[in-house]
């Protein structure tokens, strides 16, 4: 069944301990819906100027993904540039240009709006909540997304509004410690779980990831790459990858049991994609991914985390 | 099987975010055969002062830990006092007094030299290999243990000379970095099991352990606490719990299908053993931990990570 995938389009530069490319396509929505794209049928709603290449439409064509909800517009497209620390595990944004991005009111194509599920990439709380009024409620399964401390110190309340009315909260783990004032995470999860989303993911970096419900949660370590080359675009990578297993399976927050393995085996999903993600600058992994070498790591999970 | 424990015996004063304690019984030789005395029968060698108190006997007593070894000389017991940051990720030593420790020369009694299974609290690597070379190579099925960064940084060709005898290292996540040249841990696994070891144990703190062995690698989260009290010994629990588990079972490096599975399990009771130590100070849990907590804690474990 659908996802709809709600985020930004843009270009970027990034430096880290292993090169420097100094445009290359990034954004939330890309890195959401290339993911996904390996599980179901993703429709995308997104902005982009002008100078928005052929080549980068025609990848993400390529991999089935519907851009009439792509918006074209005069002047340029999103960008952002940052560099790595040594470690990779921090990074400073050296430039962000809004550019059209600033203007985005996404609209949603009227085909979109009866679709099952909703992933809300990380974008001013308002807008995203707009676009979740878009939808229709009755078909409306499985609708969430991710955020960023910026939103969590500047826009607390928009922000507070808006998770209220979402299944599941993605989130780093410094911003769960932000957005819950607990620096414990599993205190942390407590208190998001209050603020309304049935599931909270906590996104640890290396580290893994971590799923909590109101009565259960799931850890799961990290996929130890030897080589990290660019960590950009991992987390939505995971997004994308947790949203696109769930809506093949046709998830139903509802029937719980289920739901259980289901989410937990979704959690993994996303840490394949997120950790594929890092293979290569950018998006260039998903240029020649397959669903058979993320279905292998997943495998690869199971095998180096049972006992 | 009886496992003999060589480390020290100490006081600690300990300063976390939840409080202080001005002396304490403390030293990796007492949380590790603590933690050890809940799976299997523990023959400790240590040297104490004058001043070790008749409870800290009992306490060790209590817990059926064989003290034939533990040397009692005039003069004053290891005393050693740390503070930890606010994320009790760090901690910095305020003060070392080696006092009666500074003249350790470990001598097993006869009947620890026949036991199958050892391990080496962190001392000084030289001392680790006497004691070593005081077992009866015929019946040892199982040695191994701890080291720090001091001694891999200022005594590198003692310490290489000693793990390389080793079956097994147990070493914190920087530690191994330090010991191996690689930032990466899968790469630094792979060139401490060139250096003679023939499992890795890295831990991570609150991200939990990997296991390394040359042809396959295993990776477990930490246990989610909602209060660390005081991490002081949770590395040496983690050891304590790791070795016992082993010890318990007869674990026999040789068979190694049974082997790869009894690993896996010895490194999630360290895990759990590693846990408790820190819901109080010092080895305060210790004094009213059953082994039913610890196997639920198992369960637990089993819980949260199977997808």
């Amino acid at each position: 069944m659908s996802l709809v995938v709600v985020g930004s389009l843009a270009y970027d530069a990034v430096e880290t301990p292993h090169g420097k490319v100094d445009r290359m396509l990034g954004g939330a929505c890309t890195y959401i819906s290339l993911a996904a794209s390996y599980f179901t049928q993703v429709q995308i709603v997104a902005i982009v100027g002008e100078d928005f290449a052929p080549e980068d439409n025609d990848l993400l064509a390529s991999r089935g993904i519907d851009l009439e909800g792509l918006e074209r517009v005069p002047g340029k497209t999103f960008f952002w540039s940052g560099v790595y620390s040594d470690d990779m595990n921090d990074r400073s944004t050296l430039q962000t240009d809004l550019n059209v991005f600033a203007g985005f009111q996404p609209k949603l194509p009227p085909r979109y709006r009866t679709q099952p599920y909703l992933l809300l990439g990380n974008i001013q709380p308002g807008l995203q909540r707009t676009v979740r009024s878009q939808m229709n409620g009755n078909g409306l399964r499985f609708a969430g997304g991710d955020t960023m401390n910026f939103w969590i110190k500047d826009f607390r309340d928009e922000l507070l509004a808006t998770i209220r009315e979402w299944d599941f909260l993605l989130i780093n783990d410094s911003e769960a410690r932000m957005l819950s004032g607990q620096a414990n995470l599993k205190r942390a999860a407590k208190v998001i779980l209050e603020m309304g989303p049935k599931i909270v993911v906590i996104k640890r970096g290396e580290y893994g990831a971590m799923l909590f419900q109101r009565n259960s949660f799931f850890v799961v370590p990290g996929y130890l790459l030897e080589d990290v080359f660019d960590p950009t675009g991992a987390g939505d990578s995971f997004a994308g990858g947790f949203a696109g297993y769930l809506a093949e399976h046709g998830f139903d927050l509802e029937h719980d049991q289920v739901g259980r393995r289901e989410l937990r085996r979704a959690v993994i999903y996303g840490s394949v994609l997120g950790s594929f993600c890092c293979e290569k600058f950018g998006v260039d992994r998903f240029r020649t991914l397959t669903r058979d070498e993320i279905d292998a790591r997943f495998e690869e999970f199971r095998g180096f985390t049972e006992f």
